[in-house]
């Protein structure tokens, strides 16, 4: 089966020149990229979590690039069917489509800019957030004016029904608060804050609801956008991904999840002990069922014992109270706006708030950047909490990513150094992942990729 | 706890003859009825399914109109609290409010003026069709020149699991080609289409997704408008109510249901084998999933012994294929379309279906209606199709509707006479809703409450 | 050449008995008001002021009312070509066809209501006043929520090529300034400001721009709405078209003009200097070019020697200063909008603003009215204004009016008496604007209508 | 006096990095431009035509670009008080100097990089095809999907009256038909047809009028944008104007003029004569009042006689009837539409229509030049277009353009050579448009910057 496809919502009006480098692009090294990727968006929903399943259930799938006098479209070969309604394409998964090729094209065109021409470079800090500014302004993702109204949520994509549960009432009442939400796309806690906003919108017949989706290539295809995505956003990776979240952000919520959370919440908390951050708002509320009560404590006794007392400052933990973690969301709304007024900063994004290099620069998990990694309580802050952040982030890349995976078949489990007490901290923490089945999937035994060495 | 409520969607600009009047309607006989309306829609969603209990447990609430020399507005005493967002009144509640106190007060000034002024005469068929739609503009439902789109889905609102499931499904894929749903709406098979429908309309980001609850000031307390509607329409009884769905249909759906569905499934052939009606165009569809096949099996030969053959060219039977449903619906929207432009009707409100003066006047279900119904084979097939209609409204209410209940404890069951035959096929249908629980919620025991005679 | 028009803006969604009603309504008495107001609309912008010639060269026009399934349509027989453009009719003539329809039969049921059954008592001011709120709304001319900014603009149909381009100023500082327009919707005075403002709006890009011609059935004829009104609104009789003037109006403009012009500031001053209106806030500014200087001078002479010193409290003259005006009437906006704010007014529909059975009442200009009216400085001054502006109304009937004129032509000029000061100060304003060519068009010799007896 | 300027329509949303390059250039040798163009835009509506004049009215007017930490901002420094209403800017001239801005930092982005890295290249064609699509793009002025509706206006900014009220009614008559218009952004016929349009608009309520100037900066100061250009848009130079004028237009107007006109004619003969484009469709109409018949006699016979009969093909004269123009205008779009469907090509802009390298690239009218040129009546017809046009448009710049008059000052009129009879109905044509003040405006005494050589 062959269909052709036309641009909707991105891509619906390029030049001549433009087109050709598409199609120069699609057809090459990019093409994978791009072809997988739309390979996840056509299978929106489904409920696989497993990129190597999706892709090898569609060995026969192609994409092209076709030129037209006035643009381009798509010419889907083999697509699955699940995408069509009468041999029409859903026009979500049609705008979605056109969101892969706009983005994977747009930094692949200010990345090469970036190479040629030293127009931007990419090491230096204040390049990265133009870059990411970049790509979400041309994802029309930034609203000229609009009040400050968006919550990012983030936790596992593997959580219990308890939890999920959870997730979406607390998203209910996000939602009839009128705020909107941005995950990182997938199902799990990722998809469970939306679907309940999307009945709060419905409540309150809001009807600008915004559920953004920021992915990044190497995990969209294991994590196939939810259909509640109105705006899907490809980020060239998982740092940029980061930045993107926080400076979009006009407040944040951390439900349950495993390593990935806990690095998500260190790079976060990197961030606001920053002394420049300091008059900073940006609300962060970690929540979870009562269920869940014993993983936060957990969670914020680490935090405190690595990072200190002073930590807390920055984060509230609320058990199993929906509407208060809501209302304090919207309570926070004001604040945030009068200090980007007060700053002159733009309600959309958040440019003053500073990322250290450490922070922004991509981490490559080696076994020699893990053993390198500085644990020690003497570091600055900021400093210590980006390492342990790029510790966790090492762990999942052991854990789940082809690159870390191969790497540990060959050289054995990472081997992460540090003060022994701190140390202790860390065996505890992930140890109180895999008991509670955080680290994969229920069902499998976890063999750690790592050893902590005290 | 006191709050007052300003108008929202309707009531917005009234006169001060009309604020007048309004507070005289509310404080009379009236009062009780938009009491008790109001309360069911302030406890939109709740699970209850008893208009006893849900008025038991608020016993204190009350209701009050106030002037303001710009219109009015409604106070508040002792509201449910889940009815509010941090002390705001969840807007969708509001618009139903609302809804509530412009339809109530609407058909009453109406037929104010048709008892004083004989201008109406609600036993004259023009003067009654011209009610209901008089209503139905009132509450800005009929919308010009929007072409055929909307489905009203039929159906138990006690129904299992599986058959609501499916039904979500229908209407999610409903929702996938933009159709828009008008159930009796409450929980069960009125519920389940508007979910899945409001997904497939995130789906294909069509933002004007119309969810049309269509109910009776007897039944609303019971049933309280499930959280989706977005239109509430209260007719003032239930052959009106009939009238209504008929009149705004696009295309009818039928999910399994009790005796109600059985009375909405005759009612609608009594109309369709009109010979008037011959050149009319309404897509009849009886469809569940594959567990409730040999319901439709029972349903269909009853109609088919009673009715006769013919009758089955008014519907389709579709089990188990939520697609071809949706997709059979979306195929007759154009010939539904051009056969209105042809007849000159109106594309919001069908003028030209014939509804027989039988079928549109009040059935009232006394001993001696009941007894008196000609159920016999050699009647006119409309006649006879309003007379089977008949008995089964008499059973509903002998079944739950306090009048009947009383009726029925004082002078026994209800004796429906007719040809053996026909009685026969009757029991068998009336058996098979008593052993599949469809007569009263699963717990209880099932003592009929009519009897019989062949 | 017979051509069907569809309704547009009103009257599309008419029951089966709104359209027999109108069927019978268009077939009676009322059909010759209805086909001259008709023809007016079709000839919107021809630059002829007499009734007669425009009627005279249409004579073969005529219009009827069609019945379809649907609703209804209209039938123009030898319409004006002007009307339309390659064979379709111009949009805003169309919607104003209908507006004809909708406000005389609107009208005409009210007041058949009121005949028959005594529910509208139209010798009731309360019952007055709703009548003027209905038709408004009914014409959907009240927009709930929105601010004020309605700036009721009056003067003389006849001015001077000064006059006008001041008038199209003072509309083009309005428009600049984000207001709307109300006028009598004829040409001079009352296009001027409209033609000045829709520029403004267009260097605002403020696309809400409202220009409401407000007119009534013996003028309309006479003053066919010029082309930028886009909204029509037909009052029953002058008095009804005052009072909607003022409580529509957020503040008022009155323009050089004659008997008319003084007629409405005798009626607005006995609204104003009424004590129950004493913190209404309601900004009237008396404006013209320098050349009008001494118009305005007389003017205000005339008042403060009837209605005594206090009556100035209520207007100011601004002479040449267009921006000024503007500046006044956008600086008051924000008073009366918390004025309307604290008494629970409406922000569209002035309810507070009290007026006296003596002005609402339609004056009948015979020989013996007018001879009886009571101009003494010792009437409370409400009173007098009342009269005053009664006496105007006669001279305007006896200069224009069918009625008047043949009256005159029977009985000899009106006799018009009271104290001998305030009769000379009478005579000097009407000898001024006979000098001024304000009592008819240039190029007739005045013969006065009146005696003043001193 | 000072005031600062938000971004208003365009610039709203800047990174820091365009914010940076925006200061650095606006500190630049385009600063001047950028200077001189606000300036302009400031004056929008005033009624002189000579740049000079405006220029030195408002010497210590200055304009600076302000960084904040969401964007830019404007400093207007002692700014013609005219642009303001009670210390607001008016709306339609923030946009338009934001429009400049955008337009000239665009370009010159552009172009830098175009000449700093050859990814751009301003001598081949289909480049200059692409920087004509962006800039039109970044001015969102093309819009997706949109039928045809944009009629290109030409004509002289120094019209007579009687032309000045004929084009208005052009204009009138277009935008009854709901066309939209473009032109070049001045006084005299560039802003009577929107004048007209603007109120057909209005009677239509159509909504959506768009009032295209298109400009250029050597032109823009010496015609200020008219108050009803609502998408200024500033191409860098006039060939790219021309080029945009023509890819934009779904049928193009041409009023009378002088030399510029007679330039703009030749230009659109050279492509639509150009085989290449054979299919294309695109209407063109000269036409005036009846006093105007004489002048397009001779336009017309200039044109059969150099560039032969067949040039008729592609316009049609017609004199007087402002009515049929706009129907011609209005029954082509239809075939336009289908034309540009067929081609794949796109609504909004002419991909396909060929146009030479002669006539895309500058031409500079030195005196070598002008004399080169190739008057000849054996060379092809599209060539022979080509060298028409620019000895026109070297007659425009000798005769206005600061570079031009230098030029003439120093070395004598330009000398034209070519076939002695084509050189005799030259200069038959040149002398009309002396004859009639169509070289200068009316009171000086035309001394030719040019000498026709037999």
């Amino acid at each position: 089966m062959i269909t052709h496809i036309s641009p909707l919502g991105s891509m619906d009006m390029l030049s001549q020149l433009e087109v050709d480098m598409l199609k120069r692009t699609a057809s090459s090294d990019l093409y994978q990229l791009f072809r997988n990727c739309s390979l996840a968006v056509l299978n929106s929903g489904s409920q696989t979590d497993s990129s190597k399943e999706l892709l090898s259930r569609y060995e026969n799938f192609d994409i092209n690039v076709l030129r037209r006098e006035r643009g381009v479209k798509l010419e889907l070969i083999n697509p699955p069917e699940e995408a069509f309604v009468d041999g029409r394409i859903i026009r979500s998964l049609q705008a979605n489509l056109f969101a892969v090729l706009r983005d994977i094209l747009f930094v692949s065109g200010q990345i090469d800019l970036a190479g040629r021409f030293q127009r931007l470079n990419l090491e230096d800090p204040a390049h990265i957030t133009n870059l990411v500014f970049s790509i979400l302004r041309n994802a029309r993702a930034l609203h000229v004016g609009e009040a400050p109204n968006m919550v990012v949520c983030w936790g596992g994509h593997s959580i219990n029904e308890d939890e999920y549960l959870y997730a979406r009432k607390v998203g209910n009442e996000l939602g009839l608060r009128e705020l909107n939400i941005c995950t990182g796309c997938g199902p799990g806690a990722m998809e469970a804050p939306m679907k309940g906003a999307a009945v709060g919108h419905a409540q309150q017949r809001y009807k600008e609801g915004r559920f953004i989706g920021m992915t990044e290539p190497s995990i969209i295809a294991a994590e196939p956008p939810n259909p509640l995505v109105n705006e899907l956003i490809i980020m060239p990776d998982i740092e940029k991904r980061l930045e993107a979240f926080v400076r979009i952000a006009h407040g944040i919520i951390i439900f349950p999840g495993g390593v990935g959370t806990a690095e998500e919440l260190l790079y976060l908390l990197g961030i606001l002990m920053n002394p420049h951050n300091h008059d900073q708002i940006l609300p962060l509320i970690l929540t979870g069922p009562k269920e869940s009560a014993d993983y936060f404590r957990v969670l914020d006794e680490f935090i405190v014992n690595t990072l200190g007392e002073k930590a807390r400052r920055h984060y509230e933990v609320i058990i199993d109270d929906p509407a208060r973690v809501a209302r304090q969301m919207k309570k926070a709304m004001p604040q945030v706006k009068e200090n980007r007024r007060e700053t002159g900063d733009s309600y959309g994004f958040n440019w003053s708030m500073r990322i250290a290099p450490d922070l922004q620069v991509p981490f490559e998990p080696t076994h020699e950047n893990m053993a390198n990694l500085n644990l020690y309580p003497d570091s600055p802050t900021e400093q210590l909490a980006a390492d342990l952040r790029r510790a966790f982030s090492g762990i999942v890349a052991g854990n789940v990513k082809e690159v870390g995976i191969r790497a540990i078949e060959q050289f054995g489990p990472y081997r992460i150094h540090g003060d022994p007490r701190m140390m202790q901290h860390m065996d505890t923490l992930l140890q109180g992942f895999i008991a509670q089945h955080r680290m994969k999937l229920p069902g499998s035994t976890y063999i750690p990729c790592y050893e902590i060495c005290r």
